[in-house]
């Protein structure tokens, strides 16, 4: 017979499920107002947002009336602490697309600055980087986590290349300044979203492993 | 008599504060060495980190060992939760010095860019902010938890004038564009510190009353 604490256990997967979902529909909607020059599409993103910081204290709320109700230990004590961090990265990938959206809004009062060069790209592998973390969470899969934590780098190669690249086209024309001003920012919204990704994958290793492998104390 | 429960809360309280001294002097170190061109400061800041993290680590085990084993209710465990996050927080201001110094290692390869605008009253401000976050934590201090989520206004505003500022720097000299680049991100790590102390604040104000003053939910 299943427990009550295993079905409130499985409310709180469900729940941080549910908001990483809404985190990938706004990364992917704050894409689109770019590559489309879309700016209503905005208003999507700050609606998902409201919708996402309304799950983040519900979810805070459940995983402290779990511990106050269910004592938990081990690993059920484990997985309700790496849940309260998981949470608040997921809100913050929700802040993220929202600046990427403000970010987008500046830069579609210019002229478009011919390509997005590797920003799409970038996205994409952040993308499965949000998606692959949360599946990790919820299967326990420490092979899942890690992978996400080695994509990390090539998100911050990325990163890197996109701002030289922009870096010469402000150094060349001076007319792109502001607009490849936007997309530096924009990338750098990109590269924290990664990193929360990260951040939330170095949580499953804890949660599943009881080993801490943050700040590099172990190599990958 | 006092509860061998109180000197651990006390040994967790010490810790947090330990690490957010830490934090002040990597602000302070990252700072001098933009204002003082001294790239040397830069290792100082790294040897910060390596006891940042380390602490970091420490606290996390600290919070798990007590909610495993003191099994808390009410005030104690959301203080104990609050710790938690505030150690995220605090790591994360760390993470933003090394940012920092990282920026005015590649400002300094080039000349000066004569002012540093208001970044070092955006610095002073944001310092004041961590310090107040943490004193907040330790007295549960709501008011003044209160008054450094208004003060995160007044880094907000200072952010963006700086990039206005430097952004017309760019315009007008080509030859400005890649230091001004760095500053504009200088500014932004910044902002950034400004962001993990009102963080703390909110964790703050939810632990000593109970209440969710995240996403504007109550008028400041």
């Amino acid at each position: 017979m299943e427990r009550v604490f295993d079905i409130e256990l499985k409310e709180l997967r469900d729940k941080l499920i549910y908001m990483s979902q809404i985190g990938e529909k706004m990364i992917d909607i704050s894409l689109r107002g770019l590559v489309e020059r879309d700016k209503e599409l905005a208003k999507q993103v700050f609606e998902c947002e409201q919708e996402i910081n309304k799950l983040h204290i519900e979810v805070d709320e459940l995983c402290i009336r779990l511990l106050a109700l269910r004592q938990p230990i081990a690993a059920d004590l484990r997985l309700i602490t790496a849940a309260m961090k998981i949470n608040s990265e997921l809100e913050r990938i929700g802040d993220q697309s929202v600046n990427i959206s403000e970010n987008t809004a500046i830069y579609l009062e210019h002229p478009p600055l011919k390509p997005l060069i590797d920003i799409p790209r970038m996205v994409d592998i952040t993308k499965e980087m949000v998606i692959d973390s949360i599946t990790a969470f919820v299967n326990e899969d420490v092979g899942l986590a890690r992978s996400v934590l080695k994509r990390d780098d090539d998100v911050d190669n990325l990163n890197y290349q996109i701002f030289r690249e922009l870096l010469t086209y402000m150094l060349s024309d001076a007319t792109a300044i502001h607009r490849a001003l936007c997309l530096i920012l924009i990338s750098q919204n990109i590269e924290r979203i990664a990193d929360h990704a990260t951040n939330i994958c170095e949580d499953v290793v804890f949660m599943t492993l009881g080993k801490d492998i943050r700040h590099h104390m172990e190599k990958q």
